[in-house]
């Protein structure tokens, strides 16, 4: 554990002005880094495919990580205080702990699915929070992987990361390949392979248990908030479903519309 | 409609420093006013049951909502520009449409509970924009009213009522009496009319489609993100219900477990 005390150290760069390179992760000139806050978070870092190049925080946060995780071999570990931690990442960080790493090469679209039964496929979600949240779902109702089609935000944005619990770093996902109106046929693949594609949408025609019922294999494809998947998008799945919703009222959230699916996927199997 | 150009304009008073009031909504010298952003919900204002005030935004934003909604009758409608707004607001309210209500009396346990076949009872939910999600997806999905136990956070907060989409201002609902280890009696009112009482626990004995199969009329009851529902609570139930999940994850967030129990409240009906 090395302490730094001065926040333009060079070895804090992994964790220099957050807000800043955070705001665009995946341009160039953008640091691209994997950022993990909080103990529980930190610890999935540490454990995922992401190689992992620093941890730094509180020197008493620090140390409540090694109790209860231990400290991973051959990393630098940082002990720095609030200020100093504050100046170098831009903002207050309340949590006192966090841990950059590399980005990783995606798993191939061939090895997503080998052994997937359930996959949630993504078309132009742009809020990173609405993403996190569908992968904490997905994690928790047993989806075996994510699929970005166009448009979507980067599921390894720090807010991403922190609002899917980690999940982001160890559900397995891959960008499909193609434009807004090309990427759609990389879902041929998936159907080829046995999988029904579900779109959900307010204007199905399917109620949401029909739509899944018997299936063995299920992709749940969701949409932006507010459009909702492309015309281009549904015409290339199997069924409109629709979760039946009160007369007046707006559609759930996205990341809640895909638990409620991946919950439906689980029941009807069980 | 007025124009103000004074942000020290008394008759701007309702919207003032709004995230200091707001922040203290319902403590002596708060003002406890209902606040209203955006379009959609200000039109769920002013069709509530709360007596409407006044409504404040830029000219545009203002015609805008005129050609929509058309504009209450009897109310003061207050064109401001951005400056003025924020100076008032005490932060840039970059959708510059804003309406102000008085609080209204809750309906009697006896009138919420009339006509109800489905209920969501709350004990604990400390953050306001679960409580506003909760609420977003209990019109949605068909909840006739929500219950307050013990501990909540206030459901008429600004920042609840944006995240419900207005909702908190159309579902019905009504504040148990009682303290932490008292408010529970009132389930029993419930349970002799009808109701069967599910706790959603990530402990349950019982899968959630179980829970709910074959109940006329449920109460679905939800606890604090993290601790969730007390032992006291739980007792005062019928079933323990778990939504079942994968190993190794964390439970979902209370609006997301409220949201899968509604829908299967609701699919289990169909």
């Amino acid at each position: 554990m090395i302490t730094i005390t001065d926040a333009a150290d060079e070895r804090l760069d992994d964790i220099r002005n957050l807000n800043h390179s955070d705001n665009r992760p995946d341009l160039p000139g953008g640091k691209g880094l994997v950022i993990a806050e909080g103990p529980l978070v930190v610890s999935r870092l540490v454990e995922s495919r992401f190689p992992l190049r620093c941890i730094v925080g509180f020197p008493q946060k620090l140390q409540a990580y090694e109790e209860e995780y231990g400290l991973p071999e051959g990393i630098p570990v940082y002990a720095v205080d609030r200020e100093t931690l504050a100046e170098a990442a831009g903002f207050d960080l309340h949590r006192g702990l966090l841990a950059a790493a590399d980005r990783a090469p995606e798993p191939s679209l061939e090895e997503l699915l080998a052994n997937a039964q359930t996959l949630c496929v993504l078309e132009g979600v742009g809020d990173h929070e609405n993403i996190g949240a569908i992968f904490r779902n997905a994690a928790g109702l047993g989806v075996d992987g994510v699929l970005f089609g166009n448009g979507c935000a980067d599921p390894l944005y720090r807010r991403s990361v922190r609002v899917s619990m980690g999940h982001v770093l160890r559900t397995p996902f891959a960008h499909l390949p193609g434009t807004y109106t090309t990427w759609q046929r990389s879902l041929e693949e998936l159907r080829e392979r046995g999988f029904r594609l579900v779109s959900m949408t307010p204007g199905g025609d399917t109620t949401l248990a029909k739509a899944v019922e018997g299936a063995d294999k299920v992709a749940i494809l969701v949409g932006a908030e507010g459009p909702g998947l492309t015309e281009h998008a549904m015409r290339a799945t199997d069924v409109r479903a629709v979760i039946p919703m009160a007369a007046g009222t707006d559609s759930l959230n996205v990341a809640t519309s895909a638990a409620v699916a991946f919950y439906e996927v689980q029941r009807s199997r069980s």
